[in-house]
Order: structure tokens, then sequence, then C-alpha cells
């Protein structure tokens, strides 16, 4: 999940669904009857240049740290993400969102074959950034590579570019279909969403229509009117059953949401060779 | 979930559920899809005379401690519980099974309004066995009161004058039906199971058949033959479709289950005044 | 440790130790080597009434967490603590700072024979705050106290009976010498800080000069220009050799710190029989 | 620490030092007033082929688990270890000792600018061996490439060439001594221990002497009658002031500890290349 817009408690996004758009399937989300019980983390901005992090390796519900500092914390821009394992370890350090500098990123999906080509995607990572790969997930090697492709100048292509170089590796190990992924990644300001797969089935991604046509379309939801102009939300499955409210990033495709008008465009992997 | 007989590999009863009685439903209650998600606590018996606690507030499936050591321990007399919490913090001291000497205990259900009676339940408590309580659920509590009347002489007795007390005490704070209970107890070499609520309409609970009479039903399952003659198995739900394997204990019940002949007998709370 | 004064990060206060009147020692008592690794808390007053709590059982050196809040959280009235068990589980609900409603409290030291006066200590509580009682150990316990004898109306009064009422127990159990405390507490405005023990040999506790006079003092300490008028620092030891900077609490006294004047006065435990 | 001989209780190892040639300085190194505070594992050889192991972030001391499963451990073969971070992350997978298949693996001391030469190590790790790196240390990198230089075949040759291959890579980013080390290996029959550092100033380590010898040296302490004859510790620091008892591994030099007559050798680092 990731809110974009005027400045907002932490609680309000992840513990009081009941006044905001989000309802009670992220309270599930977060909470103890999820299947996504291997980690949790969230993103944000606030004191400073750089986002700040927490995370834990408990069920998010059970973690009192994140209800108290969740009543504490104003801003403009949150990533939440909770993590169901493929395989590495529960552990700080593969918890999502993963940062550099001023950049989040999270990402939901898998590498297949992870395993036999960690090892030529990780040789791959610029040998400046090298050093700073902490923990041992797909995820993270995969946001390594799209900074080593250029991720905080050109995002789009970044993306695309170590998108290409993973199914390139991945064919070369014989891994059918080896990308599949929604991503979400963040400079503090805009934000970039990806879906894709190499096989073309990729998980969902929703993002939220602008809020001032949704009251349009709603005036009888009173919620709407406490939100801000240019509040975004980007969400794996619709959260509330309101028309009109949510749009389906369609298959191979990236969006940039941001102040202003959003654009949609096709992803399309680029090989690096 | 609790074991008794030969001498068995923790991992098997745990981990390796296709070569026991106890078939991928425990896989499943102790890992990570489970809704129990609080916490998660074994007991067994092995070297000294009382038994070895491991507890952990993470989904079991996670602990790679616990999986390391459930490879190295034998015993022949087994607890295993994962606790979904009904408002206690979940740490360590609220984990089952709960322990005294050479005794374990474990509780599923709730004594309800908790909160409000908490007070009187804890200050009936023996003085020279209250210093130790260490957490702050009522399961712990329920542990001490029976502890107090006596589990370690007469466990059946013991019982029944603990939830007679604590339904006194509900009843005098206006709670409804103050008890509802599954409870396993065990001195290490018999164990005692209860099936009880208040409003006679009880959680369930198993025992498996004795084994020698399981295998002249179904002469056809192997894994019968690699397990004990006085093996016995209590457990929540029945784990496996096997007809005749798994016998209920019936609603307002207790049972003894040892070496031998089982016990049935009907469980009546004793109003301790 | 406790601060009050204009809105400050914590991360200045816990982690930048240069730019404040706390030094390297602090920077110590956070961390890996000191002997005080049985878990820490933070407590501070920022959105909302009520004040947040931030708790761990790792050394607070080593929660990644605790950083990334501590860059992120401004607060005019910040208390931090790190534990040394004296046998209570390292568990969050026995790390301080304690709270109830608007109220902080921590203590260093002990209640001597706490094993055999804690049922003692327990029942004495007020019926309608013992629900809430969450950890198991002696500090707890005494807060739990000096509510039930009108913290939030009276604090001396109340810590002086509470102790009084600690030391009647304990003599009656033939503990000599019951009470061992450096105590602070606050209700998010004014801060009430006890030297106490029952032998007249207490811990040491010093709160810090008034800047302004500080500042005519040593005109050359460029840090003191860059602390409110009313900044005040409590702690165990001095923490920087500055000359008149640090008061000490002397024995057997109470000091309120607030805003305008400290108070400082005798603390005679009242024996509430 | 390590530990070779009769079957012993881990206990009897951590715990309770004073029936044992370790006295309270493994008490103090395993507990909360070490600075060793980041983390801590012992490995064993018990049931199956493969070593367990157990690690945990908390201070040793404050692990309850930890105090439970020793009590229930009878091994042979031993290691322990507490760590005190030089940068990397404290969780599980950082914590030693480090296993692969049958070996266990422990290190003291660091790879100086480790930080700049990590991508050259592990990528002349063994393309079969890398996808199981899975943390982030200097002592995880060295023990994997003392395993591609042929560690299960030779292990001081091995070491040899894992040392010699670290100094060629860290003098070629100009980095002063490269290498600093106790090294404690094993395949759980035998274990080889080495000291070295690049600028011949070693961390001490320490071997038992026989304990036959030591009896007729020591007549008179009790303690060495309940030790089997083939019983050897290795330590940083000699644990009990009796001479004769603790033979210092000298400068650059390796041992080979195991039944029977133990090896010295000089221990030179050799160039791969």
């Amino acid at each position: 999940m990731a809110y974009s817009g005027e400045p907002i408690l932490v609680e309000d996004l992840l513990f009081k669904p009941k006044h905001s758009l989000i309802d009670q399937s992220l309270h599930s989300t977060m909470g103890a009857t999820t299947t996504n019980g291997d980690g949790f983390g969230i993103g944000w901005y606030g004191e400073g240049a750089e986002p700040a992090l927490f995370k834990g390796t408990e069920p998010a519900w059970n973690d009192r740290n994140l209800r108290e500092i969740a009543g504490q914390i104003r801003t403009p821009l949150f990533f939440a993400h909770v993590r169901a394992s493929t395989g590495s370890p529960v552990q700080r350090s593969n918890c999502h969102p993963f940062r550099r500098g001023r950049w989040l990123w999270m990402h939901n999906g898998a590498l297949r074959g992870f395993h036999d080509v960690r090892r030529d995607l990780v040789t791959a990572i610029d040998p400046g950034l090298f050093p700073d790969l902490e923990g041992s997930t797909d995820s993270e090697t995969l946001f390594y590579l799209a900074l080593t492709f250029g991720l905080t100048d050109d995002p789009l292509a970044a993306v695309a570019r170590a998108v290409g170089f993973v199914e390139d590796v991945g064919r070369a190990h014989q891994v059918e279909n080896p990308v599949q992924m929604t991503v979400a990644t963040t400079d503090g300001e805009s934000m970039w969403i990806f879906r894709y797969s190499s096989e073309r089935q990729s998980r969902s991604l929703f993002f939220s229509t602008e809020i001032d046509k949704l009251r349009a379309l709603h005036p009888e939801v009173e919620v709407l009117y406490h939100l801000g102009d240019e509040t975004r939300f980007v969400v794996s499955e619709p959260l509330r059953d309101l028309p009109g409210a949510w749009n389906e990033v369609p298959e191979s495709c990236a969006a940039l949401v941001r102040n202003g008008a959003d654009e949609l465009r096709e992803f399309q992997p680029i090989s690096p060779v």
C-alpha cells in the first residue's frame, strides 16, 4: 500500500480504516489474520531529506511499537508492506520497503529461480552500490539493479532495463517466466508503479481516482471530503466497494503518480545488451 | 496438540507430518497460514525431572531455532500450542504451555470478563504460589488457581474447584458464561484433558484411539506400524480422515490419558465455598 | 534520563551527544558497552493527549527502528531508560517508562524482597487500576501504588504514601531497607523527581541548572546558546564536566522541575495507616 | 569457545561454570556484563549427520530459550560464540557459528576495509556455494572463501589460500593489514584452529592441555576427574588460573585438535594466484 497526499497520521492509514478510503481489508492485511506474516515495513518522508523506515519480523498487528509511532507520525508520502517470504530468512534486512538515499522501493512477486541466478544478478550491481546490499532477497536485488541501470535519473527506463536483464539471465539459466512483479518506487515527490510479469499474467495493482472526480461521482460519501484533492492510494486489491474509485493498472503497464495529472504507459522490458 | 508415547523426534511431530498421524493440518497449525500468529510454545520431558520449554512470539513456522532444536530433541511426552491472543500482550511469559515443577498446562478458550475479574482471581491464588505468576493471561491464572486447589494431588477435583471458583467470581461480576475451555495438563506421566464451558457449548477436543485397535481397523495404513502401542495424540480437530481414529471428548467431560486404559468422566465444576 | 524544554529531535538527545549538554556518557549509556542491556524504553509527548512509548528488549544501540524514529520525532518532554534486570523477565511489559493516561513513570533501584512482598503490594492496588498492570516488575507495582495513593492529584504526597506502604509491608516480612529508588514521573507539563532509600544511601540523581544562569557562568560554551531558556535535564550521573551545571538532588529529597522556578523539598515516607 | 570430549550437557558448559574448567569468566562472556552484546550462537553435533544451530540477537544471558535447551542437549562437540558487531546488522544470519553440511565455522576479528573489498571477495566464491550465503558479514564470507578453496578436503591449505586471497584483494584496495583473525572450524570429528593477522599481532587463542597430563600436574583439582581423557577446550582467554592448563597458540600458527595427539603448525597465507 502506498499513500500520497496531504500529511496524514500513519495511524489513520493503518489502524483507523473506517476514517479513510481504506477499509477493513487493510486492517486485515496488516493484521494477524493474514497469511503474510513474514515481516512488515513502513517507510515515510518526514524530518530530513531521506525517508525513515520502521520494520519488524512479527505480524504487524502484534507490534506495539508500530501502533505507538503510527499515532505520532504525520507524512505526505507513505509506503507500507507486509511480506510473505518466498524462502529468504525473516529478518529486518529482508523486509520492504528498501531505501537508498531519497528513494524507497517495494515489490510483490518473485524473481523465479532466484537461488540459481542470484550470483549473476548481484555481480551485475554497480560496484559502488554493491557494498550497501544488506539482505538476501530477490526484491532488494531488483532494486539495486534498477539503481544500477539509472533509477534516480529515469525510473521508467531503469526498471525496464533491470527487468530485461533479469529476464536475460533467467533464460540463460532455463528459468521460464523469470519475473513476476508489482513494484512501487518513489523519490519522495513522485511515485512510479509497475505491473509486469514475463508470462503476462501479473498480480493486480490499483490506484485511486482523483478525489475531486470521486466526489462528483459519490457526493454522498462523506469521507471523501476529509481527503485532500491530491490524495492517491496504490493498492494490490480494491479496498472498498466504490464504483469508479479504483483504476486497475493494466497488464504490462507503468504509471507515474504525482501532483497533477497521472501518466500511464506501456511497460516493456529492455534487454540491456 | 499433545503427544504421549515412545520417544520421538519433535521434528517428526511438527515438521514431518506425513510420517505421523498428524498430517498437513498441523503443519498448517504451526505455520504462517494460521490465524493463530500470536506466539507459540512447546514443552517436553527430557533430561532432568522438570519439563523444558521453548516459546516464541513469532509465527512458529518462521522460527529457525525451533526447527533446529526440533531435529535434536527426543521425548516421550510433548505439548505444543499456538496462541491467538484475546488481548494480553504477545510476550514469552504469556505463551503456553505454562510450567510449575513437573507440571505443564495449556488452555484454549477464555475466562470471559477477565479484565474485570482478574484481581479477584489472582488474590485467591495461594500466597506461596503467587510470586511465580509471570504473565498476565487468563490461562496462567487458571493454572495457578488449579494449583491452589490441589492440582498436583487430585487433578480432576482441583480443576473442578478452580472452574467453580471462576464461575462464582464471574457471576458476582455479572459475567455471563464465565468459562470457555479445553485444557490439557500433565505431570510427565499421565495427561488430563478437559472440555467444558459454562454455556455447555465447548470447543472441540479429540484424543486418538489406541494404536493396536486402530491397526486392526486399518491394517493397510503403514504409518500405524511405526508408532508404539501406547501412542496418544490429543488435538483440537481431527487431523486425518481415518474412521475410528479420533474419539471426541464429550461436552463437559474430562479424560485421563496414560499408559494402559484411558478413563473418561463427566466434568462438573465445584463451587469451592 | 529526562528532558524538558523546547521541542527537540530525539536523535539529538540520544545519538548526537556532542550537540547537547549530554556527551558521550549517554551515548555509552544507550550503547552496547553498558551493563544495562536488559531492555530500554523511551516515552515522549507529541500528537494527542497521551505520551507515546517505544520499548525494546535488545540493547538500545542495536535497535535500528529506534535510530530511525529518533530522527523523526520532536518533543518538548522526553523520558529515556535503560534497564538492568533484577530478576523479572526481559520483555516489553517490564521496560520503563510506564504509562497511565497522561502520566509517565520510571524508576532506578529496587523494592527489596519483592518476590516475597509482591502479593501484599499488588493486592493493595486500587481495584479499578489493577487490571491494567501488565508486567511483573517492582517498578510498575510502585507506580500503581503511587496512582492508588493519589499520584495524579498530589504527586509528592502520593509517592510518600506509596513508599511508606512498601516500607510497612517490607518490614512486616522482615525485609531490611525495603526501598531503594530514584524516580522520575511527569504529567507532560511538570516533572517530579525523587531520591530516597530506606537506609538513606540512595543512588545519585542530578538536574541541570537553568540555562540562563549557566550561560552567565560559562559564556564561552557555545552549545548553551542552542538550548532554550527552560531546558532541563535529569540524569543519574553528571554528564559533562561543567562546573555549576549539575545540581545533585540531596538524599531524601524530591524536586518539582517545570517552567519557572524549580522546587526542592525533603522527602519523607508517610505510613498510610 | 569450543568443546570437544565426552558428551556433556551444554548447560554444564555455559551456565554451571564451577563444575568445569570454565569458570566465571565464561559466565561473564555469555552474560549481560559483556560488551559482546550483538548476538550469540551455539552449534553442536547431536541427532543426524549435520550440526544444529541455535542463535539469537539478544544478550545470551537474557535468552530463556537458550537456558532451557542448554539443560536438554548433550553433545561431544560444541561451539559457542558471542558477537561484537563491527558494523553488519545484528540479525540471526550474521551470528556465528556458520554451518555448511557437516562443517561449522566461527571467527573473531575482522577483514579490514570489508565494505570496499566485499564485492571482490564474494564474486570469488564458488558459484555453487554462492546462493547459500545468507548474511552480510566478513566472517561468513571468509568461511565461504575457505570452502571455495577446499576446506572440506584440506582445511589447513584452504584457509591459507582464503587468507592469502583476502590479503591480495585487500592490498589491491590499499587496505593495510587486511586480516585479523582467530578461527575455529570443525567437521564434527576434528577441530582446526587458526591464529593469524597480517600485521602479526593476532588476538590470543588457547587450547587446553590433555586432561591426563593436567591431572598429573594438579592431582588435587577434583574437577579434572569428572572430565574425560580426550576433553579439549579452545578459548580466547585462559579461563582459570591453573598453571600448565592452557597452551597458547603461537602467532601465525594453526592447530589440529582431535582425539589422540594434537598437531601445531606454522600458518602462512598462500596467494592463490
